[in-house]
């Protein structure tokens, strides 16, 4: 690895486009939960896919690490340099480059945020319906295989990104996918880069699938005495075939925290917060499918608004659940859980974590995608407290042992990262060696985000 | 390689479940379209997956190829053996091995075909929606990345297998996926093997999503003047955000080769055929949604029917308009093919490719699922005519053309094989190059189904 030689190499392409202020290194040193700061050696400010290639293909050449930046919303150390090195930062690279009505894609640089792509959207009567709560960068969510609120209708970033421009270790430009909705000519690499985290190449354009604005949007609440009656009412609403567009499980320790931080006046109990899309006459028949099967299992206080105010302070209450969270404990940080399993063993899964939590005394208020079997254990660990977190990430372990024996997995849409490398040898077995070989073999000098995802190069 | 090596020790541990007459190696070499009688060595008959973990570790050991086969209807030549070496038969992989009501997914041996499965899912209310049109076995519609008329609404294979698990070419049994509907761990290998069409492994087991079988079915034909005003149709239609189930077009003289065969009397213009899937509102207001845009498009005759013998009878009309083509030439054996390019440039890809065959005097009826841009012209050859043979593959080559230009792809859903090989340099670029390190890196040996897919080994 010759790092200063790469930097001046840079430097005579990129210019002030690359930058070594401590200020912007540590920026991109940070992460939203608890890794420690690791400034990389620069940071690199791409405009084009041209600029994107020049830069892998000097890293490689110095067998210097490259690690792509989006928003830094990544929560498990994904976008963090740990081995030095450059971080690739997509925000110059922000444009929406086409929007094809008729068939319903947009091309976007890998910098566009969520946000930003369904502002543009908005007057086309389409929108991009992947939302992992952050404003997050659609090269990131794609590269995490994100995915968030609204998957149980429109699935994760998997089922939305359709093509893709990638930049691979040696600097190369290639295109995976086609403009056309499906293909079975070989395999299927769009589907391996979304989710490969910048190990196996840099995402510099995405073709995403958009969908049809709904004619009626009508979003509700619903309070439940348990959170086992709470998913059984899930169930029974996707077996009915009932396309809800969100479903949300927020349980008692979340709704005080939400009360407290958006003041709301939830009762303290588990709660289901829902969004029905489709024509008004769909809406109002899903509202009322639900609404019965709700009460079959005790649900009380069902009431569903299509005012779009209301609306909004219920999803923005639940965007906000995870700050809300941390407000709760004033300069506590966070260890996210992420487990996802079958739907069938969810309400045990999280009653059995509860349970654990308490007698661990590690505060954990729960919220979770119930419609995917996902859900999120927000721990709050005194960065100070080294028993404390110890006692932490041990009811972390247990949480993702509980989901493996339950056929489940580590992470719904987090990701790995380093957070979760641990668990990788038991959820995947010889899978995971797999993966070490289609790194190797396509990374060969592992300079690609190294020390994620994948076994340690030996 | 040392094939009379392999066949001794896979003789010991199968007995009389490796069969080596000619019958069988003849039945194993044949294929639904127009490629040489390729008989493999050997067709393994094996029971468990440590039986195909066993042939493959035999197999590697010797330097053996293996092939999968699942019913044989594959029609890119994917399960034919033209290397020789053991063909793996999975007719007696035939159980289905769980069906999880509450988390809707079944577990599946690969040699289960997707009729035997729907016939065993009947009383549980749920239902696996592929269908394309062969009673095929649900291993190789993966391994194929298969689709048909059901995808615009419930996907391809790519959508609905969740988990996996395969033997590797070393002959050991991996697992991807897990029973979770969703995961961010580590890179997408369920994806991977979807579509590899046995070059990276065998597939012993599949976990499968399922779907709600629909309150109400209701189905429809609707005629127009002209292949342009049926994708405008489909088109808006889909921007309204109506959810068929099914869409496909048939053009004139499909029209007529399906009356003659199946006793229609639909007349000779293009046709939309049409099914709506939901509850008994949702499916009148679809129906009433698209016969309006119809209209608007100088649709005629459109008439919905929730009989289920109406319906029947419209889609095994539909599922025989291969054969129904077939028939319109006695003798004759098909080049078939499977362009899929963006429902922007639909009716002009159809439009130029019916005016192409027509100057280059080529019989090739059109069939295709518009919802997702992909048709079919079913290209008629008598055998003995090379100069026949020469324009039909030189049309069909002209159309992957015409789909590439257009954005598109050559295969929508029949995959590569050997069939389609010779575009993929030219669709894929540097990414099929990556297809081959991939699979180097995965089966060194080149022994898994050699020859098809990737790029010829070096």
């Amino acid at each position: 690895m010759d790092t200063q030689k790469a930097l001046d190499d840079l430097r005579t392409c990129l210019g002030q486009r690359l930058s070594l202020s401590k200020s912007d290194l540590d920026l991109h040193g940070q992460s939203e939960s608890h890794f420690p700061l690791s400034p990389p050696d620069a940071v690199a400010y791409p405009e084009t896919t041209d600029e994107v290639a020049h830069i892998m293909a000097v890293c490689a050449r110095h067998r210097v690490p490259v690690v792509g930046w989006g928003t830094g919303t990544s929560l498990e150390g994904q976008s963090q340099a740990f081995s030095g090195g450059v971080v690739v930062d997509f925000s110059r690279m922000n444009r929406v480059l086409d929007v094809a009505q008729a068939d319903m894609v947009a091309r976007v640089q890998p910098g566009v945020t969520r946000e930003a792509l369904n502002e543009e959207l908005r007057a086309t009567g389409l929108f991009f319906p992947v939302d992992p709560g952050a404003n997050a960068a659609l090269g990131g969510m794609a590269a995490t295989r994100a995915s968030g609120t609204t998957a149980v209708r429109y699935g994760t970033m998997r089922d939305n990104v359709q093509a893709l421009e990638v930049v691979t270790a040696a600097g190369e430009v290639i295109r995976t996918g086609t403009a056309a909705r499906k293909s079975s000519s070989g395999y299927d690499l769009t589907a391996l880069f979304v989710g490969s985290e910048g190990t196996l190449g840099l995402i510099t354009e995405l073709t995403l699938r958009l969908h049809g604005q709904p004619e009626a949007i009508s979003a509700a609440v619903c309070a439940f005495d348990s959170v086992g009656d709470a998913v059984a009412t899930v169930i029974d609403t996707i077996q009915c075939g009932v396309p809800m567009a969100r479903i949300e499980l927020v349980d008692e320790d979340s709704v005080r925290a939400v009360n407290a931080y958006s003041g709301m006046d939830l009762t303290e109990t588990p709660h289901l917060l829902l969004e029905f899309h489709g024509s008004d006459t769909g809406v109002r028949e899903q509202a009322e499918v639900f609404g019965a099967i709700a009460a079959d299992h005790g649900g009380r206080g069902f009431d569903w608004a299509t005012m779009p105010e209301a609306r909004t302070a219920l999803w923005t209450m639940r965007h906000n659940a995870y700050y809300a969270i941390l407000a709760s404990r004033p300069g506590a940080r966070a260890i996210v859980t992420d487990i996802c399993v079958p739907i069938s063993r969810l309400a045990e899964a999280i009653e059995e974590t509860r349970a654990d939590l308490a007698r661990a005394g590690v505060a954990g208020p729960i919220l979770g995608h119930v419609g995917d079997g996902n859900f999120h254990a927000v721990l709050m660990v005194d960065m100070e407290d080294e028993a404390e977190i110890a006692r932490a990430k041990s009811a972390s372990d247990r949480m993702v042992e509980r989901a493996l024996a339950m056929g489940g997995t580590a992470t719904g849409e987090h990701g790995i990262g380093v957070g979760k490398l641990g668990y990788m040898a038991q959820e995947h077995g010889g899978g995971w060696a797999m993966m070490g070989a289609i790194k190797a073999a396509l990374d060969p000098d592992n300079i690609l985000n190294p020390g994620k995802l994948v076994p340690p190069r030996t």
